[in-house]
C-alpha cells in the first residue's frame, strides 16, 4: 500500500549496503542551503552541489546544511565522504520508508524521522522524511521536497541576539526536532477538531457519509500512532546514548520535547478511543431508529391488513351470502373494526410500543 | 480540538523557551495571597505584584504565595526572578495544556496537574491547571483562575493546633495535592452516580437519549484516564528523585496518597467496562426488542395476506365463477380461512415465535 | 457509586490524618473478642472496650483481639494506642473503602482486605473490609459487622493438637487470609454457576431476561477482578517486605496461598471471557432469528401481495372489462396465479432462503 | 462450574495444610504400577499398596512408580512418609483443581500439571490431574485415573538400548512431561480441525449450529489458554529453580519442550482471533443476507401495495363513478399500472438496490 | 488444521530426540549445491550426496552448502556428523513446523525459521522452514523445496568485488537473512495492496465477498503476526548470544535488519487495524442502507396499507350501505385519501425519515 510502505521490490537482489534510492522524486533539482554561524557572524548562501571547497568542514561555529532533494545519490555520497557519515545511514537517508530511527556513531549521531502535516486540499496526512545529521560542529538535514518549515528557525538564527545564536550545534538539532513536534500537535489538532466536528453529527438522522469519515479518522489516527509512537522512544536514545552529541545543559530541552511527544500519543489514543466510541453509538442509533421505524411499520400494517381482510370478505360475490341481506350489517362492520382497532392499540399500549 | 488540547499554533515558529500564555485568560487581575506561617505565628495578606519587598524569600518559616491568573507574563518572570525558578518550569506554567509533570532541580520541586471538577450547571467536568512549587522554605500555587479548592486547608492553617503549622513546607506541599486528589474522587463519585443512574434506564425501553449519554459517559471516562493516570506516575517521583524536598517522615502521606490515586485508576477503568458493557447490553436489547416486533408484523402478515388474497378472489367480477353460485361456498370459505389461521399458527408455535 | 466507591465527601476539607469513620454504621455496639493461648492454654473473654488492663499486651503466647463494628473512633484510638499502631493505619482502618493494602512497620504488620461474599436472599455480592493486624504476639482483627467467618478457625484453635496452637502469631494470620480466599473460591464458584446456567438459556429462544443476567455477571466479574486482583500483589508483598513477621517456615503456606489467588484471578478472566462470548453469541443468535423471521415475511408477502393485486383488478367493475367475459378467464386466473407462485418459490429456493 | 473449578467448599473450616481428597474418584482401587531399572536392568511390577518393603528407595537406578488413583488418602500419606515428601505437596496432589504448579524441595521436585485430550465420543476436552514427583533416584507420576498416556515411555524403558535407559530419573521425568505436552499439541490440532471446518460453513447459509459450535470453540480456547499458559512459566522454573534435579546437560531438552509450550500457546493465540473474527464475519453475513432479504421484500411491497389500492378504488361500488363507464378507463389503467411499476423499478435501480 | 500447525501424530510415542521428518515432501531427490569461495577463487559444485570426500570441511574460507529437500534422514544425519551438528538441531530441521528459533552452540549458530512468499495463482500465503547454520568458515542452508529465493545471492557471490567475497561466513548468513527478511516486506506490500483495494469497495453497495476477504486478509495478518514476530526476538539473540559468530564489525547490518522487522510488525498491526475497521464499517453501512431500506418499505406501507383497507370497504356488497347511494361520496374519497396520505408524509417528515 502506497500510503503506508514504499516499494522495496527495487532493492530485490541487490546486496544490502547498496546506495539506491527508494520513494517518489519530489524535485527538479537538489538545493542547497547553508548557514555558518557562531555568535558574532553569520553566513548564508545557496549551492548547487556538494565539495569540500564550498564547505569548510573544519569551522568552529554551527554550520546548517540543508538539502532539499535526496534522490540525487551521487551528491550523497559525496556529502557522506565530506562528513564521514556511517554508510549504512546514507542508505538509510535513501530510503524513504523507515521506521523513525536514532544512529550514534562517535562523531555524528543522526535522527530519522518524519515531518507530517495536514494537507488541506487533499484532505490528507502528508508525510515527508527528514533526516538530521548533528555533528561536533555541524548540523546536516536532508529533505524529500522543497516544503520548508525549518524557515523560522532560519529566522531566529538571523536574529543576533536568539538563543541559537549563543548555543552550539546540538541546540540547532533540539531546535529543528522542536520544530518537527510542533508541527505533530498541530496535526492532531486538526485531527481532534474533526472528531469534536462528528461528535454532534452521529446524533443527528440523515448523514450518510458519517461511516466513511469515521473509517477515515480511524485510519488517520491508526498511521499517527505508528508514526510518532517510536518517535517517543528514539528521544529517550538522545539522553542514553553512549555516543550522544546533545550537551547534559540542553538535556531539560529534550526531557521536555520527549515528555510532549508522550502527550501527545496519549492525545491520539485518547481520539481513536473517542472515534471508536463513536462508530459504537453511530451503530446503537441505528439501531434505536430501526426499531422507531419497524414499530411504526408494525403497528400500520397489523392493524390494517387484518382489516383489509375483514372488508374483502365482504366484497365477495358469492350468491348465497346471508351477512349482506342482514340491515345493520354495515354498522356492525364499524363496531367491529373499531373494536379490533381500539384492542390492537391497547395491545401495542402495553407493550410499550408507542 | 478545545476540550482536550488547547492552542499551541501561538508558540509556532517561536523559539522553544520563550515565555508565552497558551489558554483562555480566566481572570481579569491577578490576585497573590500570601500566607507566611511557623508554630508561632501566621501573617496573611493579599498582594497586587510581586517585587522583593513584599516576599521575604529569607524567611525561616512557610511562606505560601497563591496566585490566581497566570496570563501576566511579567508577573510570572518577576516570581521566576524571585524564586530562582527553572525558565523552562515557567514556559509549562504558563501553557496550560500540560500533561501531569513532575520537575525537580536542586533548590524546588515542581507539580504540574489539573484541578478537575464537575460543573453541575454545564453539566461537563472542568479541567484548570495548577502548579505547586515546593522550596525549602516556600510554596508557589498558581491557579488559572479564582476558583479556589484550597480554602480548606488555609482554615487549617489558621488553626495553631493543626499540623500544618507543626509541620514544614512540605507536609504544605502534600496537604494541597492531597485535596487536589480529594476532588478526584469526588468527582469520580459524581460519574459513578451517572453510571449507575444509567444501569436501570437501559432496560427501559422508550429512551432515546441513552446512546447520547453512554457516549458522554465514555467521553469523560477516557478524559478522566487520560488526566489522572499520569499522576500516578508522577506521584512516584516524589520518593524517588534524587532532589525531592519531601522529607522522609512524611513519605508514608505520599505514599498514602499515591494508593489513592492508584484506586481511583482503578475505579475509573470498572467504570469504563461497566460503560461499555451497557452498551453493549443496550444493543442486545435493541435486537431483542426487534425481534418481539418483527415477529408480531411477520406473524399479522403472513397470516392475513394469504386470506385477503383468497377473499380477493371471490371479489372478482368473472362472468364464469362456478364457486359463486355454489350454496355452500360462503361457509366453506370460513371453513378452509379458520383451517389457514390455525395451522398457520400452529407453525409459528412450533417455531417458539410466540 | 454507593456500590463501588464510598462516599469520601465527608472528609472534604479535614486534615489528612484526621481520624473520621467512612462507611455505614453495620452493628450498634462494637463487640470485642478475645482469645489468649499458647501450647498449654487457652483464655477466651469477651470485652465490651479496650483498656490495657483487660487486654494483656505483654504475654507471651499469642493474643487474638476481635473487633465487631469499627464505627466507634474512641475505641479505635484507645486500640491503636495500646498497640502502638500507626496514625495512617487507624485512618485507613476507619476509611472501609480502601484497595487491598499492606503496611508493614517495625513491630506490625496490617492487611487490609475485603471479605467477599455472595449473598442469596439479595442476589449480590457483599463486600465487608476487614483489617488483619499481626504483631510479634497478638494478631488484632477489625470487622465492619458482626458476620463471623472465622469461626472454624476459633474452633480449630479450641483444639489444643490443632496446627493454631503450635504455632505463633503469624500462622494465625495466615489462617485468617486462608479462610479469606476460600471464601473468594466459593464466591467464584458461585458465580461460575450463573455463568454454566446461562450458557444453555443463550441458546433458548425466548428469554427476556438474558440481557439483565449477562449485564449483572459481568459487572459482578469486573468488581471481583478489582477486589481480588490487588490481592495478589499484596500477597507478594508478605514475602519480600523488609519488616515482615511472618516466618520463613510458614512462607510455603503463603506462597501456596498466592498461588490460589492468582489461579483465582485467571479463572475471574476465564469467565469474563465466557460471559462476554455469551453476549456475543447471545447477539448473534437474534440476528440468526430476525433473519429467519424476514425470511418467513418476505416470502409470504412477495408471494401474496402480486397475487392480491391481481385478484384486486378482477374484482374492478369498469362497464368496459373483455376478460371478465370471457369464460376461461377464471380458470387461466389460477393457472396464472399457481405459475407465479411456483416461480417465486423457485426464485427463493435458488437463493437458499428456505 | 463443575467443568472449570472444583467444589473447594469441602475444605471449608479445615486447617489449611489437613489432607482431604477434591475432585472426582474416576477408579475404584488404586493401581500402582512399579519400574525399577538401570543400564542393565529392569523389573516391572504391580503393587495394591505401598509399603517399605515393596519399594526400595534407596535403589542406586531409577525407581518409577506410577500410582492410578489418588482417592485413598492413606495411601498418600504413607507414600509421604516414605519418600519424604513435603506435607502441602500431598495437600496439592489430592486437590484435583490446581494451577499448573512446580515445587523445589532439596530432595525432590514436583510438578502439578493437567493432562488435556479430546474425548469424540463426548466431543469434549476432558482434563485429568498428574503430579510428577522426581527424586535424585526415582520418579513419582500419580494419576487420577486409569487412563495412561505413558504405555509408550514404559516400551522404550524395556527397550535396553533407548535413552531412557541410558539416562537418569531426570530424564525419564522429561520423557514424561514431553509426552504431555505432546498431547498438548495433538489436542490443539484437533481443534484447529474443528476452527478450519467452520471456515467453510460460515459463508454457507443455512446453518443455524454455527453460533453455538463457535460458543463452544472458544470455551475451549479460553479453557486451553488458562491451563496450558502457566505450563510455559513454569518450564522456566525448571531451569531456573536453585533446587533442580534436572540435570545441566539435559537442559536443552527442556528448552526445546518450554519453546513448543510457547508455541502451542501462539497457535491457541492464532485460532481465538481467527474464531472471533469468525463470528464477527457469521454477524456481518447475516447482516448482508437481511438486507437482500428486506430489499426483496420493500421491492415487492412498494410495487404492489400501492397498485393493490389502485386496483381496489375501481372495485368500489359507489353508484355515482364516472370512471367507471369510460370506455377506455380499463386499457389506461393498465398503463397507469405499468408506468408505476418501471418509475418504481427505475427508483429502485437508481438506489442500486438490486 | 495443515495450514498452521503440522501433525506431530507422526512422533506420538517416539522418544525425544529420534530423528522423523514431520511435513510434506515436496521434492523427489535431495539437490546440493556448495559455494566455496574466499577473497580470490570461487567453486561451485553440485552433489547428490553429503560425503567427507566432496566437502571439504577443514576449507579456510567460506563454504555454502544448499540443501534443498529435507526427507531424506540419512544425508541429513551425514550432514550432521561432518559439520558436528548438535542432535536436537537435527531433530529441529526436520521438524517443518517450528516457531522461528535461534540456537548457539561454540561452533556453529543456527536460525530456523520461515521463508513466506505470496503464491498469486492460488492466492494464498506459502511458508517454507528455512535452516541456516552458520559455523566459523561455512553456512549450511537447508530447504524444504527447490523453489530458490537465494539465487541473487549467488549471483553477488560470483562478483569478485561483491562485499560477499571480501568478507566471511557471518557476512553470508546476514546476506541470507536480509533476503528472507526484504520477502517478508514484499509479502506485506501485497498484502497492504489488497487491505487498501478493499478500503473503496466496502463503501460500495453491491459486494457480497467482501465479508470472505476480510475474513481471509484477517487470517493472513494473524498468520503474519505469528510468524514475524518471533523472527524480531530472535534477531536480538543474535547480537547477545554468548557463542554468537557473527562478527561485531557486522553488528549494525544485524541492526538495521532487525529495525526493518520491527517496522514490518508495526505494518502488520496497521494493516490488521485497518482491517479490524473496515469490518466495522462494513455493518455499519450494511446497517445505514437497512435502515434506508427499512424507511422505504414502512413509509410506502404505511400509507398504502390504510387505503386499501379504505376502498375495500366501498367495494363492500352490503346491501344496506347508505353512503354508496350519496353522490359525492366518490369525490369525498379521494379528498379523504389525499388528506390521509399528506398527514402521514408530513408525519415521516417531522420523524426526518426522508
Amino acid at each position: 500500500m502506497a500510503r503506508f510502505i514504499k516499494d522495496i521490490s527495487a532493492t530485490k537482489g541487490q546486496a544490502p549496503g547498496s546506495l539506491i534510492f527508494i520513494g517518489d522524486q519530489k524535485i527538479a533539482t537538489p538545493i542547497i542551503k547553508v548557514m555558518e554561524y557562531d555568535t558574532d557572524s553569520l553566513i548564508e548562501k545557496e549551492l548547487t552541489g556538494i565539495n569540500e571547497g564550498a564547505i569548510n568542514t573544519k569551522a568552529q561555529g554551527v554550520t546548517w546544511i540543508n538539502i532539499f532533494g535526496i534522490h540525487d545519490i551521487d551528491m550523497i555520497q559525496k556529502m557522506g565522504e565530506l562528513f564521514e557519515i556511517h554508510p549504512l545511514l546514507l542508505e538509510d537517508i535513501l530510503n524513504t520508508d523507515q521506521r523513525p530511527k536514532y544512529l550514534d556513531k562517535e562523531n555524528h549521531n543522526a535522527l530519522i524521522l518524519n515531518i507530517l502535516q495536514f494537507n488541506i486540499l487533499a484532505n490528507e496526512i502528508t508525510a515527508e522524511q527528514i533526516t538530521i545529521i548533528l555533528g561536533q560542529h555541524f548540523v546536516l538535514t536532508l529533505h524529500e521536497s522543497q516544503g520548508d518549515i525549518f524557515e523560522p528557525v532560519r529566522e531566529r538564527i538571523r536574529n543576533k541576539k536568539s538563543k541559537a545564536r549563543l548555543n552550539e550545534s546540538d541546540y540547532l538539532a533540539y531546535a529543528l526536532l522542536d520544530t518537527i513536534v510542533d508541527n505533530y500537535i498541530i496535526l492532531i489538532e486538526t485531527i481532534g477538531r474533526k472528531v469534536e466536528d462528528l461528535e454532534d453529527r452521529i446524533f443527528s438522522h440523515k448523514d450518510a457519509k458519517i461511516a466513511e469519515e469515521i473509517y477515515n479518522l480511524k485510519t488517520e489516527l491508526n498511521f499517527l500512532r505508528k508514526s510518532i509512537r517510536p518517535v517517543g522512544d528514539l528521544m529517550i536514545h538522545l539522553f542514553k546514548s553512549e555516543h550522544s552529541l546533545f550537551k547534559k545543559k540542553n538535556f531539560h530541552y529534550l526531557k521536555d520535547l520527549s515528555e510532549l511527544v508522550i502527550h501527545a500519543i496519549d492525545v491520539i489514543e485518547l481520539y481513536s478511543n473517542m472515534v471508536s466510541d463513536q462508530l459504537s453509538i453511530y451503530n446503537a442509533n441505528l439501531n434505536s431508529r430501526m426499531n422507531e421505524v419497524m414499530r411504526v411499520l408494525t403497528i400500520f400494517a397489523s392493524i390494517f391488513i387484518p382489516l383489509t381482510f375483514f372488508a374483502g370478505v365482504y366484497g365477495m360475490n358469492f350468491s348465497y351470502f346471508p351477512e349482506i341481506e342482514f340491515k345493520y350489517s354495515y354498522p356492525l362492520f364499524w363496531l367491529v373494526t373499531l373494536s379490533i382497532i381500539v384492542s390492537l392499540i391497547f395491545f401495542f399500549r402495553k407493550r410499550k410500543w408507542f
